[in-house]
């Protein structure tokens, strides 16, 4: 959390202290949701689709929400496995992010697709939050909206940018979302942002006997890596570039009219990450240069940083140690031992708020400036199982994961309550949040017609 | 051709001149076969099947050769697009080669496969000249046999290295061959030696933000091509190296654990490829040194230089010169205007035969290391029409094309009349062939139970 | 400071509280140097002589202790400009570490060396500081030795890696280190670790025309860059690679059968730069593999991490305080003022211990695996002047840099006596260097032959 | 010698058959300079100056002129070792061409220059030839000039270039040359076209530390060079391009501010290196964008191919023939054997006029845009001793070496003879050399400004 965002004085529990009323509320609700959650969990775990085709996983989450009384928008306009369900009318407005791809080469025979950063608990977990937070507000007859947006194409780290650069999650008093975990603990400080860009080169093809006539776009692709390693001395410690060659010609006995390099490049904010872009992008021209080849440069997606909103991760905090992950059973603990691993589950949900952002990048901190972000993980693999490998799949699919969701959504159901029913907690998010993006400008970072790439390798 | 290969004494033209007689009987025989030759020539045109996959193509000709008396073998173990059809017993056994395959992108229509190298013509054209040379020897009771080899994937350069690893084109007293072309000549010096290998690195896949616990695969194959590349500075002029990186990681957030290059090496022997692929080896593993990944190394294909056999190209060129390129008519020059051509065609065989081999390569080369290989290019298309160019799969499709071929299965079944016919030309020839492969043995350069690569690129 | 090496107690100052007595006798003896040493550091200054060619700068100072009493070792066996002055005899014995090169490109006339790292200072104050200490010593009639270090080619990182090799630094019970700055603070927690190697390639020349005879060692020198670049991405973050190609051929026409690669790699601690070093030999060794070339690897030096002794820095600092950094008079502002910087001075010696280690290297830290090391910063300049730069040369002949050179002494000899008088303390100081060197051997780096490289460059 | 340029009709030798007068004037002034003509050799070649610092054997060669009637002009303006020596007046003006500057790494003792070109033999051999011409002109009361023209720095590949920049070489009726070999023969084709080029890169220092602040001209040049193996791919057979990195960085410390990269570039004529050089320095060019770096671009030197003379070339010839190369004796062979050699000599001057270039260059062929150059090789030094190495140094100062000189002074003067006593030799010769010109502008490929690189390596 940076402390210039922070507010000092501390978020009065006392005034949305319903605390007892309160959940019992929530966990009744839960309760009654928690079966058709497991199903619904179960059977996007199944489906395991690939980012932006994602589509009977969509829609399955939208029926239920269509189901439980919110209004469904399928698909939003740009991209076709995206949707927005909204219960009730109205200001505040609080968001739900749900996401639902699954992950190439993790499902549990190989070559497969698979869930292996737990998004069927995600998607369904922050739909039932939804629906708990609607159940909420309409016994308390409390006035607003619950929005579920239903995010395609994470894994991408495509879909929220290309549903903000259409227009989403405006008009949000607020947006709550959640992560599976091997912890429990709030995430206020989000990922490191990020370009997605591609090289693509053209130059003229010839026989390879007759070299001297072609102009090789692999040439170009090969020399813009090669500059982009000795750009890696003069970067700051923390900026990442990584780079694959999808592309790389097709026999040799020809010379390649065509070819592609696909980079990320990852800094601490945009500012970081446009700069490197930018130097990037000359190691390209420069070897579009030497080799006299054509070249065409594309951003596939641009992640932003988080804004972090201090006041919003106290409530969630407030909220999240109120609830905190499951207790592992005997079976539980079984259960992943006969997958091969240590049971061992974190128990108690932290209590502090990690300040430093991670590593990797979330498509989820763009929308954090756009509306007020609170997000949080929770436990719902034992401790030591990696994302996106099919070990993380296996265990997704597992009663302690499923009750771990079920658990994620009271949390989210608790904040949204707060935000609702304590007015003044809202208005001082909003007041930080009014703060954080003065003079800001919401840049998409992908051009308007710009479709997104269904297949994302 | 190399000056110390050929035997100075002029061909005895005197004693196998049975002219007259010999060309009418051939000109009826292929007269009678043109009309099923069209036929053929134009399905297998129309099947335009890519190499190692020419299923139907070889069944085509296989079927007519079985139809006309011939003993099909269909398919040869190891490549199953590969056939032997023989008609006739005992010695002299002479043989034809056939090929059958198509280029890529090169239909009429884009991303199509189409016969821009004309084999559809080459194919047939040598099962009609087995069929009429067959057809002499039966009339005039000669004693011998006529082996029609189907070869695939010529343009993999690849089936009749498999074919020869695996027996094929022994036993023959003599092979004859022929290609579509712009121009009719002797062919006597063939192409450079090359070979194909794959360089496949194996490393350590980590996510993009933890790369220190990576080891890049695709490092290493950029860092073979960048050393490749420094070779260039350090080789014979003649010498061409060519790459491409089919396998170049899938997304730039995952350290690729496997990569590959393919390269080819072209140079005037074996023992020039043969040291080029050490020195172009020791880039390959100098890369895996530096990046801790494993090396596999595979040599998909290896082609030999032609050994010229003098005599057998002189007696070639007698038979080419006698029958000559066919006259384009208006009709001809018409279509060929519609293609959008210049309508000139190559009106005379050449009598001289080109001693220098050309920069391109044909596992035809290697047979010529097994049996005294004859060989020509006809005249099937009008000048400056390029190979590997959908132009040229148009122009061979019409009947000038057509024409052209029943031409060249004269030429062939002149060559194999002469040889059965004249037992002292066979002789020489053979002697000389003895001389050339001194001290020889045939190295395969594929190892035994290497599969044919299906998919060539 | 490492956590676990640090003492909880605190530093007993009541034991060592001779206070008054001692201040105002080290103030006196120091006074009586100052004149002496204003000479001597301007002499210096004005030698300016470059790393392991510092003979008359040595001389002076040698001279100087040698004229105090001290005995003098000059040189010590393989370094000629490094040299060795004791005073007293027996236990407990504290080294003072001196040093007196100068930096290139850094006098006040371009391409001229200056003193741009403040190195007059540092000698010359250590000095003092030997000479302080030995007379209070034998005022208070105390047992012990006060061993000074002549110590060249620190700006090579070299001049105490070769003496330790050689057997300097031993017999110590404690050493002491001061570093002219623009702070006033304890330097705990020393530098990074580093290796300095050269890749030297052998190949074979040609004339250029016939290139493909000659193995081109500029090759391989440059093979070996482009992999270490690719290796970058596969490091852990803080580690620093650089380079230089300090020989990469004379004329173009000739294939270079020589080149030399110069590397730093720098890291955390021994350990990761071993393991760094490991990986960029390989990258050396594929590109020699490559390229048909032989590889000389040499180590020109190698520098170790500090071990923190928490306690010595903390009676360091406590002597620190008690001094301080000298005040600013206006002429000194003017001074400053007159060569176009701003006059602003560091007032106050930070009280706290920075923990982190710095980026850049010192040789000095491989003392601290011999003896207990005490060491700190000075402000001899104003803030914000950076070292390896002509500003800083101009800035250190000034009388503000003279005067706090003389503080340094005062805090070196503050600290001497702290050791030597007050047991308790040595002992503690001992056990805990005891603890942090438990199993370690200390590993010389260089070889035992091999000669210091005179020419850093 | 190109066909296009080679007048059929043979040369009239009736009409110059002035041949055995002609002959015995001319052996006997060589004769008379003979014993002057091996003292300057020898101490030419003990000289051994290097290209552009060549002064002393430059002036030794212009007294001995000066001595012999020549109206000596040293130095021309912007060539400090270049100088003009003119017997006569008017026309025809016959140039004759002298070389004098020595090799690095030949001399006999290891690191010191030698001639290893025999430049010591080829200026003081012209100087004789220019002399014996002038006595025949003077004795026969010939009109016309013979003008000897001191040319530096030819293995820079350079005097010649600056000269001709400056003006030199111009109204010459024809211009004659010669050079020291292992056989006899004319040079009508002369060497390959070059640019010698230097890409030098200008950054942005820092310290190795914080290396993202700064910008490696290193980097710029690894780049530019990366990039330029990869064109190597890309050019025709017969291009050739060479490297060095002269200047690659000072200390691995320091990200370098400056680097520069020298370049080779050869192909068959001006065109084909242009068109090389245009895409060399889009190499650079982009490395430069790539690095963020300056980039400054030189042509050092530019050198032509020949404008062949066939008929100038069939005169040489004549005179060559005429005269030979020198026999070997018992003692000759003896001393050859002494430095290890076989001693074989050439015997006879070959008679054909080879049509094909050398791989090599030399600015002689520049002069041959400027007027008719008839060029030649006598042989000097035994079969197979190679130039550019101390071998040759050795032979290049033996008797045999000497007397060869003195032949070729013979050659140089009987075709001069020719040219001046028979008026319509020269005119042919003339009009063979305006057919050539048509239409060309000589373009002195340096700039006006631009000085001579002294230090040449």
């Amino acid at each position: 959390m940076r402390s210039d965002e922070r507010d000092s004085r501390p978020a009065g529990r006392g005034r949305r202290a319903q605390g007892p009323a309160k959940w019992s509320g929530i966990r009744r609700e839960a309760r009654r949701e928690a079966k058709e959650a497991v199903r619904l969990a179960t059977r996007v775990w199944e489906l395991a689709e690939p980012p932006f085709r994602e589509g009977q996983s969509a829609k399955l989450i939208a029926d239920y929400l269509a189901g439980r009384g919110f209004r469904v928008q399928f698909p939003i306009p740009s991209v076709p496995t995206a949707f927005r369900a909204t219960w009730g009318r109205g200001r505040p407005a609080i968001g739900l992010l749900g996401e639902y791809d699954a992950l190439p080469d993790c499902g549990l025979k190989r070559g497969t697709w698979g869930h292996a950063c737990g998004h069927n608990l995600l998607g369904v977990g922050s739909a039932v939050g939804a629906v708990v937070a609607s159940r909420m507000l309409l016994r308390h007859s409390l006035k607003g909206a619950v929005v579920y947006w239903g995010c395609p194409a994470e894994e991408a780290l495509a879909g929220k940018v290309y549903m903000a650069r259409d227009g989403a999650f405006r008009r949000l008093d607020a947006c709550l979302a959640w992560h599976p975990s091997d912890r429990t603990a709030v995430n206020a400080a989000g990922g490191a942002a990020l370009d997605s860009l591609t090289f693509e080169f053209y130059g003229r093809t010839a026989h390879g006997a007759h070299a001297d006539r072609g102009r090789s776009a692999l040439d170009a692709a090969v020399l813009t890596d090669v500059a982009a390693n000795y750009l890696r001395e003069h970067v700051p410690d923390n900026v990442r570039i990584h780079c694959v060659l999808p592309c790389g010609g097709t026999a040799p006995n020809v010379v390649p009219e065509y070819a592609k390099a696909w980079y990320y490049v990852r800094g601490k904010d945009r500012e970081q990450v446009e700069e490197m872009t930018r130097r990037l992008t000359l190691c390209a021209r420069g070897a579009a240069t030497a080799t006299e080849t054509r070249l065409r440069i594309t951003r596939l997606t641009g992640v932003y940083s988080r804004l972090t909103n201090g006041l919003l991760a106290e409530a969630v905090r407030d909220n999240l140690v109120a609830v905190g992950p499951p207790r592992a059973s005997k079976a539980d603990r079984r259960r992943v031992r006969q997958l091969g691993r240590r049971p061992e589950f974190d128990t108690h949900a932290r209590r502090d708020i990690p300040a430093e952002a991670g590593k990797a990048s979330s498509d989820e901190d763009n929308v954090s400036w756009l509306a007020p972000l609170g997000a949080f993980n929770m436990a719902c693999v034992p401790k030591g199982v990696s994302g996106h490998h099919r070990d993380y799949t296996a265990q997704s699919n597992l009663p302690f994961a499923h009750r771990a969701m079920v658990r994620a959504a009271q949390v989210l159901a608790g904040v949204a309550w707060d935000l609702v029913a304590e007015p003044r907690l809202l208005r001082r998010v909003r007041r930080q949040f009014a703060q954080g993006t003065k003079r800001f400008r919401y840049d998409p970072l992908v051009p308007k017609g710009q479709r997104p790439l269904a297949q994302w390798r």
